[in-house]
């Protein structure tokens, strides 16, 4: 199966692009969607709303999963953290009913095992378990890997204590 | 000319469809979108997302204006009213490139010519303005009729300073 990861951002929407054969993750792809503030708003969100298009027509994945984002100490970065989710959760669910969210603590104990990883150690683990050459960068693009790789491990999960 | 105002909200979208001759505004619609909270939150945002279409296909709006949220106490608040704007803006943009915002004290200003008016206020105004029986209910579709008309006020504005 293919899973599409999304880390929603305004500026910066970090994508990643994994298969799972229900033992182990490979990466097809990654990186991060880019808009500018030389631009207005509304085509700033357009923009991130057909990048994201583009990747579900070119992958076709079957789960898209984003990271929740529960709390924000900045109201207003937090609008406008919440303008970007919003345009990729309408853009995931106009393609699939398969979208998926999970907390930033449910990302780091199922990449690293240990709910107080630092974002290094979930770049190392990333590395480590898509067998890439080198760290994945820029961060965002790390994060959309983690929570696709937190996707597949929880499905591995839900059919280890599948009665069968 | 047509002008869709957008109020964004997630559990209820407000919406304002007026005509402007370039004197008089009159009402052609208003109401709420409305989703609930036993949907799950793509499927919410898609609904909003196909209401808004709905409505740009049978009004044809030739501009669509938006309450832009400058501030909220509550982040986690913040991070869901940002999520039914970006759907709204997405919307919007994906049609055309007339899209405009408005701060809560310009369309208070716009609509009663006071910054400190109250929601009653306003409603007045809109109500006498657009010469309804009635106050417009519910608050949300009121305030999606006020920055629609805060947006024909300011294009006249702007003609009455125009250089012929």
């Amino acid at each position: 199966m293919i899973i599409l990861g999304l880390d929603p951002g305004l500026a910066s929407m970090g994508f990643g692009v994994i298969s799972y054969d229900g033992v182990k993750e490979r990466m097809l792809d990654f990186g991060v969607l880019h808009t500018y503030p030389d631009m207005a708003l509304p085509k700033r969100l357009v923009s991130l709303f057909e990048g994201i298009n583009d990747l579900i027509e070119r992958y076709q994945p079957d789960d898209i999963a984003l990271e929740e984002l529960f709390f924000n100490n900045n109201a207003k970065t937090a609008i406008v953290v919440g303008e970007a989710r919003g345009v990729a959760l309408t853009a995931a669910a106009l393609y699939t009913t398969n979208v998926f969210e999970y907390t930033p603590l449910q990302i780091k104990q199922a990449v690293t095992g240990y709910g107080r990883a630092d974002k290094i150690q979930i770049q190392q683990m990333v590395k480590l378990l898509l067998s890439l050459d080198k760290l994945p960068k820029p961060d965002d693009a790390a994060d959309a890997l983690a929570v696709a790789i937190c996707h597949a491990h929880s499905i591995r999960m839900r059919e280890q204590f599948r009665v069968r």
